[in-house]
């Protein structure tokens, strides 16, 4: 499995991914989920990857040949002229690879599957974040909508779903996603430590911060211990259920 | 879907469910999933299902039929010596409609499948809480792992890990599974009130407390905006990340 959330803000985009990848609870690995490419000043494109590894690591391979050698005049991922073209050209990419892997063409919850997150944005255009299925298809994050997570996405959905807030700072949100993938890892194995963080502010056109948060983080270690601690305050405060004011008591 | 959670506590059982049911988003219906069989102070279970529906209602039909005439010489949910063998007679029954319906005795990860929560005493044995599987094998809850959820479990996973304790009072058992049931029905609309709910005091014999709780419970309307405050409220009290400290940062 895997985790990874992309969310926006009003100031830009905060994406965070874990960094575990497993064949079974006996066979697990760490390998970053985090691909970047930036042309300073003109584009800047984070992607993260969930599904078969094979599949997101030949994907990734071909993006990264394609925007350096134009041999096989393929369009590049540096090349595009809008984030949309970007998701059109990874979610392309995404399918011919799980084409050619599945050999006969099947494509939909295969073993070879995978399933990108997609952020950034290419001047003069606006910041945009995408999700990009195994068929190649996607989807835009929206005012609605405004964070995707991929993976082991549940766990951690409920205060993603009550504490976002689109004028959060850049700080406020990367502890959200902390908070939230401290309870996935909590609760899923093949979900690992260290993540992977970014951080992109709109119109710089450039990374903003970037960090890999470690097993022994502190700043981790006071958010997971200080959540737990928080929760059970919170609950404590909430007034206890009464079964004599309950008229359906028998 | 469903959502199901039986609470061992100290002082005895605390089960809860939800009552939806459906066969896709555009059909759905409310149904019971809470069956309780009492024999005042000797025997006391409940048994609450997730699955599909027409199993769940076959075995809960022939567990009644057992218990009130004995045609077949089976055995009866109200004459077997233990809470042990009660789970394996459940078990067995659940095995048998399954092989029933898939015809050539397919069981495992089939459309047919059900899985189930049986909780209670008989005396003089403890009162006991356990998980069956589609297979018929089954599981029991311990104080490492004091409860069981069925159906939907992730949603409402992180705050029963986080804030059950097994001296709780029944008010607050019934007040975390509620914020636990809230989380779940916020995040799959295939979970859907009215709850039923359902306390079973050690040593009692009886039913403790039983109550329908409604879409409009002003209770559970304060506990489910009571507990989204009281999210952001904790989320707002933890520090937020700082950049400046992060050594990682480029």
């Amino acid at each position: 499995m895997t985790y990874c959330v992309g969310l926006r803000l009003n100031r830009g985009l905060v994406m965070m991914s874990d960094t575990r990848t497993n064949a079974g609870v006996d066979n697990i690995s760490t390998f970053g989920k985090m691909h970047t490419w930036c042309v300073p000043g003109e584009r800047m494109i984070t992607l993260m990857c969930s599904g078969n590894l094979a599949t997101t690591q030949a994907v990734v391979s071909l993006l990264e040949e394609r925007s350096k050698a134009q041999v096989d005049r393929s369009p590049s991922i540096l090349e595009e002229p809008s984030m949309f073209q970007v998701a059109r050209l990874v979610g392309q990419t995404l399918r011919e690879v799980i084409a050619a892997q599945s050999g006969d063409g099947q494509t939909a919850e295969s073993p070879f599957g995978a399933t990108l997150l997609i952020g950034g944005q290419i001047a003069p255009g606006p910041t945009r974040l995408f999700l990009v299925y195994p068929e190649g298809n996607f989807i835009e994050a929206s005012e609605d909508t405004p964070f995707f997570q991929i993976g082991e996405n549940k766990y951690g959905r409920p205060i993603l779903l009550r504490a976002h807030d689109p004028e959060m700072s850049f700080e406020e949100a990367v502890k959200l996603l902390l908070v939230s993938f401290d309870s996935t890892l909590k609760a899923n194995l093949s979900v690992g430590m260290p993540f992977d963080l970014q951080t992109y502010e709109n119109d710089s056109f450039r990374i903003g911060h970037q960090a890999r948060i470690l097993q022994d983080d502190p700043y981790f270690k006071e958010i997971s211990d200080g959540w737990g601690e928080a929760l059970r305050t919170a609950f404590g405060h909430l007034p206890s259920y009464s079964f004599s004011e309950d008229p359906s008591e028998p």
